[in-house]
């Protein structure tokens, strides 16, 4: 394969020197994390010195990437760049994979083999006496992703004196699934357009943007995307679309990235004139197989398919009476010769069915031990959909003999959209780290999908982008930290939140004490406070119909499906709120392993946070805390209003530790947010009054917004994309 | 005069007793404080058999407008109207005037000489051994302002053991002014349109609605009312209008109120077809002659002329090189053998001119002595216009040859409309309470024109009404309040704003003393909350160019009158804020008396409640809290809001203590001050940030608004109309 990439790194080599020298003037959020300004002293000759030259005698465009990775941050961070040196001399930075001779006198073979196929080692080490510092691996995406991790030590203050590092990814597969569509727009997304279709821009610039996408998702570990919403168009499957996926996997491929499609499940029949879609039709079969081979002859390395299917009006084997396995098995067949592998979502619900939460786990469960092995069931992190607290999804360690995958969403479809800094890795932390008890204590989702309790050839996890084509990629600056965390968190489910948080403030924005503790704290109090303020205690799905931007627990209408309203969840009445999930209610409690099955069906052994999700209770029900169910219900409602307008002031204590373009914006949607927590506080609890009939306690603060008022708003969704 | 408004009189009794069977259900606010609503036991008992029966031997229909009274308000507290006898008897009420021959054995005329023409005894006596209770006056208004006494003591549920009471007012025209257009809108009234014009109601509808206004006026001792706005039509003087003042004279004359009429200087021209109405033209001077016998033919006991001349493009005398004392002159002379006054306004200002704070002292001083003794110069109460906050006019204590009137607005131009709860009487009060030194210490405002100081045949006070054809008058139920403390106060100026507040409160809501101390508390509170939410420090003009609503500090467009634009007033700039009009400055100081020049002459002794009307200092200026000056401003307006909020917290905490209707609908309001008064701290925090650069200080809540935003918005005026 030709390395084309050269020029276009060079040009962001000369973009980084001039942000470099106007750093107070163009932060506008474009660099993300990748910012390689120069480091004040000592830092910076500790590190010139420690990387003076630069030993990396591979071939190939990834190795490439990573030598003009690390070439660009050393002259940003120390404005030098190291020497090309051929052997090790004292100061070398010595890239290499195990196919290097040098490799094998620097590390021995087993030591890395635990780095698999994209780990790596990171050493300082004695080469003839003289101090180097080695990064190896299996493979040169392996030592791309050391050189990452080591430009990030450095960006995050790091000294380089005893470095020991070993490192491999916790999933096999870490994805981000962007919800674009054909026509440029984003379904869900909120920092512009896509930047993948109907995006008409000089070549170069796209090469630029689509090389910086590349960077940033190589410098956390992300190793493929599927590029077009889930709501699929069958139009994918042409000729020129698959073209357009040759061209963006082309960008993608120095920096180990896959391109994955979304598919439709009709598309023999729309695109390839066949007379349906059958599964079981041979000729639809045989078109699928073909359609695949068409794709790899034009991608080698194609990752495969996403498909959601029989899902909020996307067909699928169920129109053909066959079941998902059926389906997903034909796409696997197509794909398995390519090693290419089916993503095959378990995001399904009918209006008619029994509660939503109950029904991806009725229909998949049955269905576990018929997938073929390249299959992997993508399951969101909860039972209904991405809402700011859900308990972990029930599938999560109940299909044991196929592989499933954890679908985050990074972008805050219901968290806010780019106006509220949520950050996010606390929810996916709570979500990897909840235990299923599916064998036994210990059984966290983490490890039944990373292949520790459940071993496949196949480990996954999938998030969905929140990038758009706003210069900042996400519509708000602190939304960076939701792409960063979830590609950290894929790599490695371990980490926590606030290391990561901690090391993202740092490289996005200073490495300033006060302010990387500050605004850390701000961050991990997050999702707690948008929690509190729009759905504590368990509630769910409180949003508007369309939007799911604020706060509607009052919508309905004629003829709308019931389960899209949010009487559905919240189930207020006179006597109480919540969803009786218990056994004398739904009985999802049912779908989760013991114990859990008997703490969460007990209000007394439910934790708060998830009680109202299980438990219909009266508004006089006693919490823990004392207060009745009401009275807490007020309480975290206001708290999460008071986090917010808390927000405003530590942040504002922070003016002058960064730039002012950034602070400034910053601020402005910190505003908005504590603005809108309000509305949110006020509306539920206005609305949830009328059921309760119960004063608002009075040592808090009252609404200021009136119900009727609130209902009457029409919500102006143009404003958010 | 023949008596004709018994029956209407009997149908309000009907509707009192209506009401009071179902208490709860009717409270829209339509009866004001003159609520007769069953007393609990023991006092129900106790004024049933205190006043058993009436003594009222006295025919005229004032006298008769009291006895209906008595009755209604006594069969409305205890069930059973008093007996009529012709002697006094065990538990009599004794209504009498010096003429009648009972008076003169229970009263001494030099006893009643005191109490004026509209003063009046009440007295706990014994009468050939029998207990009694006596209404004594001079005149049958006194004996009607006795009663309503009388009734407001039993209604704020004071026992009639052993009273005492002798009282006259402090001014002898105690008016109302409407502003009120023929074509039915309210210029700057924010209680739905005029109750006096383009009213076509069924004629007993309308002559209930003059009656209970006029029964509402009289009990808290008004006695006039100009009934069309002083931005006067033409129209008014011919011959249809005048037939229409007749007849609203006709349903408040046993109320003893008489009507004013607001004219046009240019009358002359406009409706008699002259060629000029130069007040020097002897043809103009005539035919206003000729205008007034024909009114006073049609209403005899028509009150006089209010007149705004030469003010914000009305007509005046100065339209033909006259000064204001020859216009006012005339109209003085053609009024004067029918006893009736010239209330001339000295509302003045050029936008060419200095100071607008100067112009109406610079221009009325010098007249000073040339005015006709039936001319009163009516003055606003502050240099400007009506703000939250000003100082007093300088102009009173200055024109020591001149009646002078204060005009105060009660309805809430600059103070949130209805929508706020602004209680008026403390302005009220710390204005007539201020001290001139016009004759050295003590010389307050009252007594500058109370006839105190200036002994004067006339005495006046005159209140912008904020009455409109709202069910409960005046848009807001605590609207009603600046109403009745407006009267109680021009009756007499020495009463404390928290007795009124307290009374009114008792007999408008329940005398419940929780209620009345919290409620009250709020009250006493919201105009320095307001003050500090809108114009804190002597700030004013702040607010949007033609709504006066909300604040727009940074309102300029081409072309604007600049004293019309809050900038004129503010000047912030990045040295400072506040207008300098110390001697360094406008020197609009010296218009005071000493001390006062002096002490508002120097920022060191100027209190900082009217620091910035009189000097522009810089941000950081030390202010006494030991604040700067900046951080003072963001404390006082973070004060507001707070203030605003907590409001709604004391009256959450009277849910229960009255009717749910009203309880509800002040919530409701109580809720956009809340939300209004961030609107206003952010709004003017955020703009003259702008300018100061300085941080707002940490510990205070951020603003939540964006400025940009607030600047784009455009405010729907007609909301409030």
């Amino acid at each position: 394969m030709k390395v084309t990439f050269s020029p276009i790194i060079r040009k962001l080599a000369i973009a980084t020197l001039l942000a470099l020298t106007l750093p107070a003037l163009g932060e506008d959020g474009s660099r993300l994390w990748l910012r390689y300004d120069l480091m004040e002293e000592p830092l910076r000759s500790h590190y010139a010195e420690t990387i003076k030259s630069l030993v990396a005698p591979e071939q190939g465009e990834t190795m490439a990437a990573a030598i003009a990775e690390i070439d660009m941050a050393m002259e940003g961070l120390t404005g030098r760049k190291p020497e090309r040196t051929t052997l090790p001399v004292a100061g070398s930075l010595v890239i290499v994979t195990l196919k290097n001779p040098l490799a094998r006198q620097l590390v021995t073979k087993e030591e890395l083999a635990g780095c698999g196929n994209e780990g790596f080692l990171i050493r300082s080490l004695q080469y003839r006496g003289q101090p180097i510092i080695l990064i190896a691996a299996n493979t040169p995406a392996g030592a791309l992703y050391g050189t990452f991790r080591l430009i990030a030590l450095m960006q995050s203050g790091n000294p380089l004196g005893d470095l020991h590092l070993q490192k491999r990814p916790g999933y096999k597969f870490r994805l981000l699934n962007h919800w674009d569509n054909l026509d440029g727009t984003v379904e869900r997304g909120y920092a512009g357009r896509s930047i993948w279709w109907n995006h008409e821009g000089d070549e170069e610039r796209l090469r630029e943007l689509y090389t910086t996408y590349a960077r940033a998702n190589a410098s956390i570990g992300i190793n493929g995307a599927s590029i077009n919403n889930v709501n699929a168009s069958p139009q994918v499957l042409t000729p020129e679309y698959i073209d357009r996926f040759a061209r963006f996997a082309g960008y993608l491929r120095p920096y180990n990235m896959k391109i994955y499609m979304s598919v439709n499940f009709s598309s023999p029949k729309i695109i390839g004139g066949l007379a349906t879609s059958d599964p079981f039709d041979p000729k639809v079969r045989q078109w699928w197989k073909d359609k695949v081979k068409e794709i790899y002859t034009k991608i080698p390395d194609f990752g495969g398919f996403l498909v959601k299917a029989n899902s909020e009006g996307q067909p699928g084997p169920q129109d053909f009476g066959r079941t998902h396995a059926d389906g997903a098995n034909m796409l696997a067949e197509a794909l398995e010769p390519y090693n290419g592998i089916v993503m095959w979502r378990a995001f399904v619900y009918q209006p008619e069915g029994d509660d939503r939460a109950k029904q991806a786990y009725t229909e998949f469960k049955p269905l576990d031990g018929q997938f073929h092995p390249n299959v992997i069931v993508q399951v969101k992190n909860g039972p209904v959909d991405f809402q700011p607290r859900e308990p972990f999804s029930p599938l999560f360690g109940a299909m044991q003999k196929t592989p499933l995958m954890a679908e985050f969403q990074i972008t805050q479809e219901y968290l806010g959209f780019s106006s509220h800094l949520v950050y996010l890795a606390p929810l996916q932390k709570e979500v990897l780290d909840a235990d299923t008890y599916a064998r036994g204590p210990g059984s966290t989702v983490a490890k039944t999908t990373d292949g520790t309790l459940y071993p496949s050839r196949h480990t996954a996890i999938a998030g969905v982008a929140n990038i758009g084509r706003d210069t900042n990629w996400t519509g708000y600056h602190f939304a960076q930290a939701n792409w960063y965390a979830y590609g950290r968190l894929a790599w490695d489910p371990g980490l926590r939140a606030g290391d990561i948080a901690d090391e993202w403030l740092k490289m996005t924005f200073t490495r300033d004490e006060r302010f990387v503790r500050k605004a850390g704290n701000i961050m991990m109090r997050s999702r707690e406070a948008a929690v509190n303020y729009m759905t504590p205690l368990g509630l769910h799905h409180l949003m508007g119909w369309d939007h799911h931007y604020g706060p509607e627990p009052w919508t309905w209408f004629e003829g709308a499906r019931p389960d899209w309203l949010p009487s559905y969840y919240h189930k207020a009445d006179t006597a109480g709120i919540g969803f009786d999930r218990s056994p004398r209610g739904s009985n999802a409690v049912e779908q989760y392993f013991s114990p859990i099955r008997e703490q969460y069906g007990d209000p007394g052994s439910c934790p708060d946070e998830l009680l109202l999700w299980f438990h219909h209770l009266p508004w006089g029900y006693p919490m823990r805390s004392g207060r009745t169910l009401w009275n807490e219900l007020a309480y975290r409602y206001t708290d999460g209003m008071l986090e917010a307008r808390e927000f405003q002031k530590i942040w504002d204590m922070l003016e002058g530790a960064i730039d002012d373009k950034r602070f400034q914006e910053v601020k402005y949607k910190l505003k908005v947010q504590a603005r809108e927590a309000q509305w949110w506080r006020d509306a539920c609890l206005l609305y949830f009054q009328t059921f309760s009939r119960r004063h608002i306690p009075a040592e808090l603060e009252r609404p200021v917004h009136d119900l009727q008022e609130l209902q009457k708003q029409k919500f102006d969704l143009k404003h958010h994309n």
